[in-house]
């Protein structure tokens, strides 16, 4: 549905004071509100303790050292700056390449501000009053994927910022794999002690002597109430040094003491634990499995259907197939928003197989990879946190959300944990990832201390995770870490919450201009009619969006590939390339053969008019051949992008600028 | 030798414009920097493509949703700033407790205006200009420590920045396990391909048949020799397809790809490799251990001295234990200023047992981390790069540099990799930790990609390595990252370089204000007399000190214990501690049983007065003994402790209200 006159307007209205904008239009409030701040730290300063002497001498300043200092300072900030001028103009409407954009106001300035005071998040010793906040950035996050967050209520969730979304990654199967190769330890350490449990509300009946597939596939949940149980029931039944050594032998037998290869060398029958992610999935995901010594060859690839979301059915095939070969599986990835084409995973048919697979007596941790997507749940929330309808979303948009798109998202609430990214869909300054996760039980598997202290209950009070907060550094991937960018992403969401009626409508702004793209590429089609084929291969879930173009007449894909590149040569940045003469800026990637089914690779190259035998694994030498198609990638996440000049926004204007560059192209 | 007056107003004049300063002294400069590099960015903004109709309604501020959000974002800022003015004041010179101090204005000024352009250093697409100033901080970080950075020259080092140091050091092992594992893994797919290879220049005779455990014993160097050696026969020897099978071969024996589960199972004689560490190793390591999959049990924790430096007689019996036991060594790891003591590990000593070792077919990778005392190795070296003489070094000082730490800094050339933090000591806001290593050959076993492209040479060209790190994510654990941390750090090494004559003499102000306090720890004694014992357990290597108090009479080390927490109570902060209740700001840190050796443990019992048998391993119920010795920790890294005001310094000040508080409490 068209927006009305009067809703274009009051969205501009809305827009206007969330970003420094693209002519600086904003600078006077910027400038104006960081310099009070900085202002009330100078003074904070001399409020701590006003009876000391000042240490720098009042005419400090006039001294020559002091003038060198400054002059040599200022040179090269100068020198700095003026290579900064030669960035990527993320901020600019006509930056459509790499998930970057302009940064919102409240973050941008809270960071800014926080760090002059330098907050350190390993602990809250070094952050008595921030490290809060980064715990309350977690159930922001968590209560915008629709998971619980009340303490009084299991599971409760809870989340904080990492370095960026790779470390979310690595830390979301460190956290897996913490807690479902417990029960294997914990059995056996149960048995070479001899120790009989008491019967225990979860988990097996006969604990320590059920097999270790048995006790591989039990649920997350099962294993923290599980965990909890066996203590209690240690405690009670062992007297304290009795206890403290068992639970020091089941901490010998886990895998993060053992190592995985000492591990599966006493666990034989338990085989090699595979990863499953779509074939869309991030390399980063190949680097966590390096990193936590799985192995890259246990990432198992899942097929991607023609709209590049996972395919349930080969998920439900591969699942069966190691089951069949006997491999457990640690875990099933899903991508909420795929690096390349925004697609959004399936996750509703994700947790499906596992209702399924789970009655069968297997079991498979869920994570989501939605470092581009996540923010997107903020429009199907309502600000009291209750779903909104899919009809009633729809509203607001031609297509978006399709059916499955809306239940990927509904179906948030049931995974284990979820990578979110404040820098990129957030639209924070680089360096604020994050990791959530449905149950903070799960920090129960990690510290790097044994855990002694036992409890007399089978439950872990809130207090009891407060206080392990505190030292956060205790039960995350990394140590000594930033308060200002936690504090930038949890201020900007006080200032707009993350629901459908403030964040959500920045969101949707990207939706609607990626519809637009969506629904004006056939005049870009009609304009290069008899020039050049373009094509958009796959119908965006989100947005971004790719497009293939092929000079009219050309057979060869990889011929075609070499046309792209140019193309991509005259929209990109470099440390030669002068910004300024640039008309638009965008990125481009690669799908390759084997990420296409055969069905969708032959409806791309007929739709191309290339040759189908141009596409193929291994190219050979004629250069003709290629593995891969070359496409122009285009992040709609600008909520300028539908600012008009001359009845033209800025998407008519990419496309006319595009069609240009093609005959240009074409013409030398 | 004490400073003349002279010295001490010179020393003041060029301390002077460094930082903010305790009172804001330098607010002014700070201000009109800011705001001037704002401002220009602002303008930067316009003109890109100036032609652009501004988005925002000129009038658009008048508007009321305008004004409302404005409000909102001003309420929050507010919240948050009134939260802030309860941090940890780490600016102060009476901030004497965790690692942290006043940031340096270059970096600080640098990093908050490269976050207004926002560039991601995952790869120069995202960062065209800034990412070449974070390959070039590591060039910076690289020559401190004394490594080649001459491109022209192998071993080339190379280093980049993280998030923190505990991501550096799970990197160090990332690398070293990548490299020392790889040559088993090319034996055994070339055995399975029957492949022969010609004469290599190095590496066993009969690469293919060797045994496993001579190739896990090949130095870094060999292993990046004879991989490239291998490549180019390879190329020479076979044709491009056959080449690509066999390196894909390769790549699919490698442990990144098996997993440490598969990899061990088909190595069964290799043994599961051991890290050393001194006992006083800060906690990351045994995350990392745990992250990577090598498990926790095997790091080796090596004794320390009474000096609590690693014991080289302790690492020579152990080194030996492991041969015997089959048991091969990943790593062998230094640190360079403990985290709790700030001792200096003899590098110098862990060097030469390597070469010893070498010499009976043993070899090891040796990490430093010096994320604490990396920078420290800026007063050891001229402008031109030089080492200073221990002599000429010492003329500065009273104690430093003592024969064992000079030998360590000096070492520190031969080491293959280090982490240091230039958020710790360099005076840079957190978020900015740093990966240095000596041979950036390295890099040619980490890439996310199978190396298909095979070099004709031996050598990898410069510019090969220029065009990779372009693509920074590839070859570190971290992707997206803040180009504005690097560039704060980088840019403050501009403005102080990192030699004797520049940053180094901000260091050395804090190893003398460390003597300082070293040497009138009597006067503290003194007036404590009959009160209670004060004794400095380890006499200090660089600027860390800490203390232990006992009331007179007790001979408990329990109750000691409880005693020196009340007193920490009152040098600490909190969530609902109100700073401006407190005169001074300390930590506080537990030294073991464990770490102490006997004799330690018996001649600090006795220092203390305190019955030796409260000090045991495991402590009965009697709340007279204890596990370990809780100790006052200070950081003396504040470059103004030795402001005097009526006579006094603040480290006078310090030990004048300890010594209240003491009584205080006793009287309480």
């Amino acid at each position: 549905m068209a927006m009305s006159r009067q809703e274009e307007e009051d969205l501009v209205d809305w827009l206007s004071p969330l970003f420094l904008g693209s002519y600086a239009e904003n600078n006077e409030l910027l400038e104006k509100v960081l310099v009070e701040l900085l202002r009330d730290h100078v003074y904070w300063r001399r409020n701590i303790h006003p009876e000391d002497r000042p240490q720098i001498p009042v005419l400090a300043e006039t001294g020559p050292e002091y003038r060198r200092f400054v002059g040599r300072m200022k040179t090269e900030l100068h020198g700095l700056t003026a290579r900064l001028k030669n960035s990527a103009p993320f901020f600019n409407p006509r930056y459509i390449g790499h998930m970057a954009s302009d940064l919102l106001l409240p973050g941008l300035i809270a960071q800014l501000v926080t760090t002059l005071y330098n907050p350190n998040h390993v602990t809250d010793e070094a952050s008595p009053v921030t490290l809060p906040l980064e715990l309350d950035l977690g159930r922001q996050l968590a209560a915008m994927s629709g998971l619980g967050t009340d303490p009084e209520r299991e599971p409760c969730a809870w989340g904080h910022a990492t370095s960026g979304g790779t470390i979310a990654n690595d830390e979301a199967l460190w956290y897996f794999r913490a807690v479902r190769y417990w029960p294997l330890a914990a059995a056996r350490a149960m048995r070479q002690a001899d120790f009989e449990p008491g019967r225990l509300g979860h988990g097996p009946a006969d604990f320590p002597r059920a097999p270790d597939r048995e006790l591989f596939n039990l649920s997350i949940d099962t294993v923290i109430r599980l965990r909890r149980e066996l203590m209690a029931d240690i405690d009670r039944r062992l007297d304290r040094r009795q206890a403290r050594r068992l639970a020091e032998a089941i901490e010998g037998e886990r895998v993060e003491t053992l190592g995985m290869a000492e591990f599966h060398l006493r666990h034989p029958e338990l085989g090699t634990p595979a990863v499953l992610v779509p074939d869309t999935a991030h390399y980063s995901w190949e680097k966590a499995l390096k990193l936590l010594g799985l192995g890259s060859a246990q990432l198992e690839p899942v097929a991607v259907t023609e709209r590049m979301r996972l395919d349930a059915a080969a998920l439900e095939r591969r699942i069966g197939e190691l089951q069949a070969r006997g491999r457990p599986i640690l875990a099933v990835v899903g991508i909420l928003g795929t690096t390349e084409f925004g697609s959004i995973d399936p996750i509703h048919e994700i947790v499906a197989a596992r209702q399924r697979w789970r009655r069968k007596g297997l079991d498979f941790a869920i994570h989501v990879d939605a470092a581009w997507g996540g923010y997107l749940a903020s429009m199907f929330h309502r600000p009291d946190g209750t779903l909104l309808g899919r009809d009633e979303m729809r509203r607001g948009f031609h297509l978006f959300p399709s059916e499955p798109v809306y239940k990927a998202f509904a179906a948030l609430r049931h995974v284990d944990s979820l990578t979110v990214d404040p820098h990129k869909l957030g639209y924070v300054p680089f360096g604020c990832g994050a990791y959530v996760a449905r149950n903070r039980g799960m920090t129960d598997f990690i510290s790097q201390r044994a855990a002694y202290v036992f409890e007399d209950a089978d439950t872990i009070p809130d207090a009891e995770y407060e206080r392990r907060f505190r030292n956060l550094g205790q039960y995350i991937l990394e140590g000594s870490k930033p308060g200002a960018a936690a504090a930038g992403a949890w201020l900007s969401h006080r200032v707009l919450p993350l629901d459908a009626d403030h964040f959500g409508r920045l969101i949707a702004e990207t939706i609607r201009n990626c519809e637009y793209f969506f629904e004006h590429i056939d005049q870009l089609r009609d304009e290069l009619a008899g020039i050049a084929r373009v094509v958009m291969p796959f119908e965006p879930d989100t947005n971004l969006v790719c497009l293939a173009i092929n000079p009219e007449g050309n057979r060869s894909l990889a011929r075609m590939n070499r046309f792209g590149r140019r193309l991509y040569a005259r929209l990109s940045v470099g440390e030669n390339v002068d910004i300024h003469s640039r008309e638009f800026f965008g990125s481009r990637t690669l799908v390759h053969r084997h990420t296409l089914g055969g069905r969708a690779a032959e409806r791309l190259m007929a739709e191309l008019d290339l040759d189908p035998d141009t596409f193929v694994e291994e190219p050979d030498d004629s250069g003709e051949q290629a593995d891969s198609v070359f496409l122009l990638r285009h992040t709609l996440m600008n909520p300028w992008l539908s600012g008009r000049e001359e009845g033209l926004n800025y998407l008519d204007r990419y496309c006319r600028y595009l069609a240009q560059l093609v005959r240009h192209e074409l013409a030398h």
